[in-house]
């Protein structure tokens, strides 16, 4: 029998851990514990520190909504998203890197003809973006679905301005044939801020942190066979290119955007290559 | 210029930090990066999981109100509030040992005379408290105040029953005298559950964890000239008392019960010892 000590803390708790207890759930449990308390250790935490972190919690918990994940956020502007992507996401060289899911996907945007416009709103720079669905080999892969997915010129998702955007503005799925190829025109993207009137954006302020994204086209794409894809691409001359507030950018996820058609339409192309699943 | 990498992924977001970031702050926060990171490196944790970690920081979140601090509980069961008390209430052999606070005090309780009774309900099995203030060399302290409380006989503390218990039951302020000495009368202290019905005791279900508290009265004692001592006594023979949900029990916590007066009555003798501010 031994009762909690400050060195022999993070045994007292993982002792406690019952016999029937899912194995993985019990190996997470006390992996996190050891974690947070070296953590609280290392730093020698005060009281008030502590105080601020349940406060810091708790408001954060108290801006959730339906429409808000602001734990999210907060996992997101600590890299821990990203991290949890990586970890889950190793592929082999050449194939297309994975990148942060976000939380503006929609499942079931329209399936639209190979070319179309899924810019609604009439705003913003043209854009045709192209490519083709390959795996390792350089072979097509038919029957890909590339979902997209990105913000409006003023930088926000349909689903941020209802009522406001057309519904699916800057949205489609589109279906590879037997050459693999995709096309589809749509707006340079813009950067924005992710919402940063909460506890995030506050901590974000006094972490000297900005809260922007650099312009980004989301992906997400799938095929028999092979892996599932989650990804964007980024446009290179962003003035936030090097300091994604959420860490999402790999440099092989930096695409071309180039003037066309006399500069009255950009061109980003970009190949998409899976993995067998 | 370098981009987020599973391998670099702390310095990556530590990087980030503004110069003119408050320095502890930027330390802590930093120093929470690595700890998070090396959790998720060294468990491989998956998306899912990751998922259901964050609806289990929003449901956590969700339940928090005026009355109810589940952040808290969570930090109690995990023994972090224990820790963060260890580590800033490291003192000398001999000083009476810190513990957590836990979340019913309230300030302000009557300042009753020696020997008074705190017992307002007429519940439960009487109990005589009594012992002295010393300082490390065993001398008197004297005007030090104890303040002290505890649940009632059906284990509930009086803020937890507003209505229904008396105001003020099973509290009070005792301030000493030139010999040191406190006593007052209440009741031997019965266990407790956490607050149980939320994702805190839900977690404790599947971890194999009952929500139990051992036995304890609670005190804080304070004096001008001395450190603040925030502790408990236990109950010797309690069900619980090696096995305290929030890892509250020290050995030199643990008091004598005994049964005076022809098992009518019992008696729990104890000495503060305090240390110098
Ligand atoms: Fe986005
Ligand atoms: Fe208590």
């Amino acid at each position: 029998m031994s009762y909690f000590t400050e060195a022999g803390s993070v045994e007292a708790v993982n002792a406690r851990m019952g016999e029937t207890t899912d194995a993985r759930l019990a190996e997470v449990m006390a992996c996190l514990v050891k974690h947070l308390h070296a953590f609280a250790k290392e730093i020698a935490l005060t009281q008030e520190e502590w105080e601020i972190g349940i406060d810091f919690l708790t408001r954060t918990g108290r801006i959730c909504s339906g429409e808000r994940q602001e734990f999210i956020l907060l996992s997101d502007v600590l890299g821990f998203s990203m991290l949890v992507d990586a970890i889950n996401n190793r592929r082999p060289e050449g194939a297309t890197e994975n990148t942060v899911f976000g939380p503006f996907h929609v499942e079931g945007a329209p399936i639209r003809e190979m070319g179309a416009c899924i810019s609604l709103d009439g705003k913003g720079e043209s854009c045709l973006f192209e490519g083709r669905v390959l795996d390792l080999d350089g072979n097509p892969v038919e029957g890909a679905t590339v979902d997209v997915w990105s913000d409006n010129a003023d930088g926000y998702y349909d689903v941020q301005q209802p009522g406001i955007q057309p519904k699916w503005n800057n949205r489609g799925r589109f279906v590879t044939g037997p050459d693999g190829r995709y096309s589809f025109v749509g707006i340079k993207p813009v950067s924005y801020p992710i919402p940063d009137d909460g506890p995030v954006g506050q901590m974000l302020g006094q972490l000297g942190r900005h809260p922007y994204r650099p312009a980004h086209m989301h992906y997400m794409v799938t095929a028999p066979g092979y892996q599932r894809v989650v990804t964007h691409t980024f446009v290179a001359e962003d003035d936030y290119i090097a300091d994604d507030t959420v860490f999402g950018v790999k440099e092989t996820l930096i695409a071309p955007f180039q003037r066309v058609d006399g500069d009255t339409l950009w061109r980003s192309p970009f190949d998409f290559v899976l993995v067998p699943a």
